[in-house]
């Protein structure tokens, strides 16, 4: 007979769990026969001792298997779906899916909504006049077989063990710990159904994953927790000290994406866009090599059929799709100020920081404290530049959408704060620090 | 504000607590605000961060003074405790107790009952006919300044606090941590009152502390608490693979501790009781040196003044204080059976586990399961040698103390299985191995 005491003891001792223990784990989690006491002695053992590979592929199957499931196998035999481990501006998914998609790939994704200082997607989806991401299992499943996408945001909790243990993680200093992220991460998606996984790992001082180091194992784990289940795991290593791209906010990062879709948008977002696709591409052998992967999205981009996509995939979710070429259907904030820098030369941005720039944002509506706060769509921040831009003397450093000027006058100078400057030239850094697969 | 998240946190990445964040933990512990999973967290990131000497004796002071404290310096300026972390045959109370006093110390023993493998004192003096260990904290108190001793059973929990975290570490995997334990055990005689705390440390295989270094580092770890506390702290580290003497019971027991207070017991129990008291009589400035302790000492075993003061205390207790002459007084066996070795030829004892023996002697009664078990008194076994004796042909490892041929016949394959024998001589090992003052 397994017993707890004896899993914690093993654990602070170095041994390996086999499969059973592991089970025994979360069936315990899951029946509450483990208690919580046991549970975090327990977490904060696997904090020091790490797990093995077998180890952490067990704990994310068991816990993937702990609640409700998808099945998604009878839609085709690679069924990709992608996630971040958060960061601002991101607005990878409205880009990449619709171009996967282009591509002959059908994309499954379930979103969050945002909470603290990361905007979810799912919010970001609602600056889109009609569009509905409260699809039912069968509704999401059959939208995928019928236009080969969905964007949805989850309805019920998937991978329930990994709930409970994130809760209980958060309250007793064992989140920082890659193995038990990497679980984490890899049973939600799991349970989400799709056997092609697209990551990106964010990596920054702000981060847990504060070094480029700590940022590739997780990466690697997640990828052998992948090989292990027999799923296809990519991963991108990303830097996330500054935003991604230049808008942040809703409809300014639905506009974005939309630009990025028709090829004209920003340098970082494009080629994050550009390397997890082609990297998916050859592993579902939709191209032979990397390169010509990327041609391929490069032609979906600018001959209009990534856009073409987007609109399916707007219309297919009761949205109006006409929102990709008229901005304005979009909820806008009244006026948009140029924010400029007190420098009276030319400057370089030498560091832009993420999180006070969103928020700022948050200050004017755009972000939730708890989970019932009304998010206001149309304000928001679009940088003029980014680490290593030069900013000429009297030019805007960023635009603000704000509903008034109070409005904008209470977040100006926050969201200067964001930004440092020096007299030299500053060199641009790159985003993506490492792909695993 | 202080969190105790932020404890855990501090603690996993090796910061040192602030003697007003112990003392928050032991309230919230106290006022049960910390939730056990938190503690249990913070305990597992003890064992593996250690606490520096500070942490642990504000710990080990928090501690003592979370419920009931003895008050003793109205006593005198220095008053003795004396406490093992339990062993096989260990009766250093019954002896040291007096003698201590003989030579001016005023000794307040508190002691438990026995659990699983281990007599306990308390256990042992019920085999003196009327000997009372039930008493108030008045009558202790009372006893000492009158006759300069007591030894009574703990009536209340003392440092309840420590009760509460020993109860988690022995379920979720923490016990082993030296300063855990150096602040367990110290915590509870700081609220005994005693302030000048004579301590033996088991150190042996069986044990948590199953090293020398181990044992040593939890010993100098006591030592460094009493001197931060203003205490006077000895400790030895003492081997415990086999049992304490040679006598293993409870009337047995006793009948060997009256021996060694005459100034014939067998050569490790006396050896034991010299080291600490020397050590201690320097300490309280009774004497010049530890040689001049040492003859002090071995004047009152053999001048019967020890005996004499354990005859005070027997019957400033309530009890017969003539079966220290007359053991017949005391609850003793029906038989006396020998039992051999199963060698044709003379051999050495190389090995003898305590446990073992124990196990036998509580197979016929002489132990406890449960708290509320009746003991039988009167059984027991007297070792014929030790590890390094000579057993000739035909003669008897050990002298069995049964109520009937039945019940020695159930133990004798037991107790001898608690032997190992060699053809060649074998030496005889060091009690002790190492003091700490």
């Amino acid at each position: 007979m397994i017993r707890m005491i004896d899993l914690i003891l093993a654990k602070r001792h170095g041994k390996e769990h086999s499969q059973d223990d592991i089970k025994f784990l979360i069936d315990g989690i899951m029946d509450n026969t483990i208690p919580d006491y046991q549970l975090s002695s327990w977490l904060m053992s696997v904090c020091w001792q790490g797990l093995s590979n077998k180890e952490t592929s067990w704990l994310t199957d068991s816990m993937s298997k702990s609640g409700e499931t998808l099945d998604l196998s009878e839609i085709a035999d690679l069924v990709g779906d992608k996630h971040s481990t958060g960061g601002v501006g991101d607005k990878t998914t409205l880009v990449f899916v619709p171009l996967m998609q282009a591509a002959g790939i059908p994309m499954a994704k379930l979103s969050g909504r945002g909470l603290g200082h990361t905007g979810g997607t799912i919010d970001k989806l609602e600056a889109i006049p009609g569009f509905n991401t409260q699809l039912t299992k069968e509704e999401f499943i059959a939208q995928i077989k019928k236009i080969g996408m969905a964007i949805a945001g989850q309805t019920k909790e998937l991978a329930p063990a990994d709930g409970k243990i994130y809760a209980l993680r958060d309250v007793t200093g064992t989140v920082e710990s890659i193995p038990l992220i990497a679980s984490s991460v890899m049973s939600k998606k799991l349970a989400a159904g799709a056997n092609l996984i697209i990551l990106d790992v964010k990596c920054g001082k702000a981060a847990f994953m504060d070094t480029l180091d700590k940022a590739e194992n997780l990466a690697r784990q997640m990828v052998e927790i992948g090989k292990a289940l027999k799923k296809v795991v990519i991963a991108t290593v990303t830097d996330m000290e500054q935003p991604l791209g230049l808008a942040v906010g809703h409809t300014t990062e639905c506009i974005e994406a939309f630009e990025t879709l028709k090829g004209r948008g920003p340098e970082d977002l494009r080629e994050l866009c550009m390397e997890l696709g082609a990297v998916a591409l050859v592993k579902a052998k939709k191209a032979e090599n990397k390169e010509k992967a990327m041609r391929m999205l490069s032609d979906f981009m600018n001959n209009g059929i990534a856009l073409e996509k987007c609109k399916e995939l707007i219309s297919a979710q009761g949205g109006n799709a006409k929102v990709v070429d008229d901005y304005g259907l979009m909820p806008q904030a009244k006026h948009k100020f140029a924010l400029y820098s007190p420098y009276q030369k030319a400057v370089w941005i030498s560091h832009l920081d993420g999180k006070t720039i969103a928020e700022g944002c948050k200050m004017m509506g755009a972000g939730r404290s708890k989970k019932e706060d009304k998010i206001n769509l149309g304000v928001g921040v679009i940088l003029k530049g980014k680490i290593g831009t030069k900013i000429e003397k009297g030019e805007p450093v960023a635009e603000v959408w704000a509903d008034s000027r109070e409005q904008f006058e209470r977040v100006q100078e926050k969201i200067l704060s964001a930004f440092s400057f020096e007299e030299n030239e500053v060199e641009t850094p790159n985003l993506i620090k490492a792909t695993v697969s």
